[in-house]
């Protein structure tokens, strides 16, 4: 019997659905390091960034004060299609664990863009139209940053380019087709379209590409096609504030019903969902009032956080984009082809990053075979058929539950499930067929990558 | 501005799960015929189904007395995963459209299995799971109910055999792995496998099977094989009353927020989502106690209802299992490969025939490019990529709301929204390329199938 009187999911009213997006960066003490140029190696100004970035969204990049920013009402209304996402409470799967520990997901999947992305997707382009742009280029890397723009961009009337890393291209071919349905335009990545993609393909011949030259691709285009900018799914300050709609419903949830969490778990890529996800948590914990454990999980593969350094780099691949702050394992390492494509990326949002420098928080790295097992296991329990990226935290969170089992500990554990994996197909055939590799980097290959960082410091 | 005041998106709580199904065949003055004995044309009996169905499936099937029947509680706790499933207001689509009407859709997609049938598929496991069972077999279609049976197979711990329609299989190929996910093996249809799927390969070599046919190799292998019973995802009594769910929920949501709806829409193949959608509303109506206008709609391709005779035929191409007195187009009717797979079956539910038959309902058929026109506007406005199956009834809910706007009318449409199409692009993508054609059976091909009908009356 458990000792939470809810249902299995909670669904909050549309009324309930947060009216501002919560800014963790106003309660942060240290807060993330500015992105710099990349030739004067100065703190990017406003003017810096406007080639590249819609006016609205770069003053929430540099935005570290104002603790709630209101969302815009297209945007609210927009968010009423698949908000208030539900808060379930994984009693099958704690059933077949077994375990005294309480169990809770954030489902995020239950949009057809298939993930968490469309909270950042609808407001990007949303600021994009109120500035009078024609369009949008963006890279996605699994296809769910891209499904999401596109789908936002249909809704305002914008054009959509997207650059898709090409692993994520071949190996799921039908999420082209849900952009297309949207009106985007998809090229694999690195293509001829662009000079820094003719430059990697010739550096790197027959590579399956990676979400940092997409990135340049992208760039490249917004920054030299009139009435277009780029746009990003993750990694930046901007994405990760309205990302906090996650956390602010979960905590409303938690709150509406007295559950309080010990431990948080989110999957981290670029850090979208994990920062979305915690936000309120850590913006409690930084005021000093409460304490929650949070755990990033990363894959083996890309183990940003656990084997990365902390320093200033380039966000992508080409080098055309600004240096941040950030745990990274170089710009130039090109991770091997794990099945989650969301979470194939060199480096971490700063803000992520400066968190887990000053100790308030945790992570660790699993292998996909580990990670292929947990999503099986729990589709089979709780009906989902889990995202690859988002099954990195059903490992950890299933882990948990085990040592909890062992030690009779009734711990409360919430964790992020981004979105499905209804496009991964092809990886679940690989762990059915036995056919799965961990792809584990050795620390030589980290430390060449690594010591190719700028010198910024 | 709408004259309702309800939000976008109705979820009623989890005490509002129905805790009966409502059987409409109680409340029918001319109930169905009830299916007859292949070989001495007489009403089968429950010994004579034993054989092939679960005992308590039987009872529910030619039950035509008990108007409510208890929701087992294992069966109503699975339903929690994913019930209530919300009645959408689509305010959305209304502004595009322009229209006086006003639109509700109710969404049956929110789960792994991406439609309606999960809410049979784990009533059949269970009660096989009762009589202790080793396991089902079953065919599929469009592959929506392979999945859903595969979830409810991996809920109860029973063997599930599919036999997936060739031509779903191949352009589907990723429903296969997640049938594997949970467990199912699956089998391409025609086979090689049974004695049926051979004969049909050697008459019509080079067949992109049908439904027909692979129930015919899913009921030999039950029929052959100790502790195996055969179970099916549409057409029967039984699965009606599992549906009624929908309905139900539906009703309810409506009677909460004051909805009256005038016309209720559904796409019809073998009539599961149609039957449940509209079982409390024709109730009402048998009743005397309320009118609404009911609307079925059907492929072109596939036109039982709209072109087809009401008469005795078999259910399956092989001729092996009972006759049902129905709309019909012959069991020897292959239909063209129309990409709405769920819809391809050349008969309908006997209750609904009788319904149809008796004036109760409409039906219209449209062709499928007109149809895929409606799923990508409908998309791009309401955010959910809509199955072909439940696009049907998204063209002719946008047709009516059209005419209300002609009219200046303010009807109250509802339809349903079975599923989600993600496992459908390879139509889409033939959509978009503009090499999608359209399908209609010409009168002398249908003289000639309707003319094989067997002579039972």
């Amino acid at each position: 019997m458990s000792k939470f009187e809810v249902p299995y999911k909670i669904y909050l009213d549309e009324a309930e659905i947060p009216k501002s997006w919560y800014n963790v960066r106003a309660d942060m003490k240290n807060k993330p390091a500015p992105l710099i140029h990349p030739g004067t190696l100065q703190p990017l100004k406003f003017e810096d960034m406007q080639p590249i970035f819609c006016d609205e969204l770069i003053r929430q990049e540099l935005d570290n004060e104002t603790q709630y920013i209101p969302i815009p009402e297209p945007v609210y209304n927009f968010y009423k299609m698949y908000r208030p996402s539900p808060l379930t409470h994984a009693e099958f799967l704690e059933k077949a664990l077994d375990t005294p520990a309480h169990i809770f997901y954030k489902f995020e999947g239950n949009n057809t863009s298939g993930s968490h992305k469309l909270n950042s997707a609808i407001a990007q382009a949303y600021y994009a139209k109120e500035q009078g742009l024609k369009g949008v280029t963006t890279e996605t890397g699994a296809g769910q940053w891209g499904t999401a723009l596109s789908m936002a961009c249909a809704y305002f009337g914008l054009d959509c380019k997207v650059f898709m890393v090409k692993v994520s291209y071949e190996q799921k071919p039908f999420r082209r087709e849900v952009m297309r349905t949207y009106g985007a335009s998809v090229t694999p990545s690195p293509s001829m379209d662009t000079a820094i993609g003719r430059k990697i393909l010739e550096d790197h011949p027959g590579t399956t590409g990676s979400l940092g030259c997409a990135i340049s691709e992208a760039v490249e285009v917004a920054t030299s096609t009139p009435g277009y900018r780029y746009v990003l799914g993750s990694v930046l300050n901007q994405v990760l504030l309205h990302q906090s709609v996650i956390g602010l419903e979960t905590k409303a949830a938690c709150d509406k019903y007295g559950i309080k969490p010990d431990v948080i778990i989110g999957c981290a890529g670029g850090g979208s969902n994990l920062g979305g996800l915690i936000a309120p948590f850590m913006g409690e914990k930084l005021r000093g009032e409460a304490d929650y454990r949070i755990i990033a999980v990363e894959p083996a593969s890309c183990p940003s956080f656990t084997r990365g350094k902390f320093a200033y780099d380039f966000c992508d691949t080409g080098m055309v984009c600004p240096l941040a702050k950030m745990y990274t394992l170089g710009s130039g390492f090109i991770p091997a082809p794990n099945h989650a494509g969301g979470l194939r990326y060199h480096g971490m949002s700063s803000t992520l990053s400066q968190l887990y420098h000053d100790g308030l928080m945790e992570a660790t790295s699993v292998p996909q075979t580990k990670v292929f097992e947990a999503a099986e296991y729990f589709a089979r329990c709780e009906g989902i058929l889990p995202a690859p990226e988002s099954s990195h935290a059903i490992r950890v969170a299933i882990d948990e539950a085990l040592k909890c089992k062992e030690t009779g500990e009734e711990k409360t554990i919430v964790f992020g499930l981004t979105g499905t994996g209804y496009f991964d197909m092809v990886a679940y055939e690989k762990f059915h067929d036995g056919k799965m590799e961990d792809y584990i980097p050795t620390d030589e290959e980290l430390a060449v990558s690594i010591s190719k960082l700028p010198v910024v410091d």
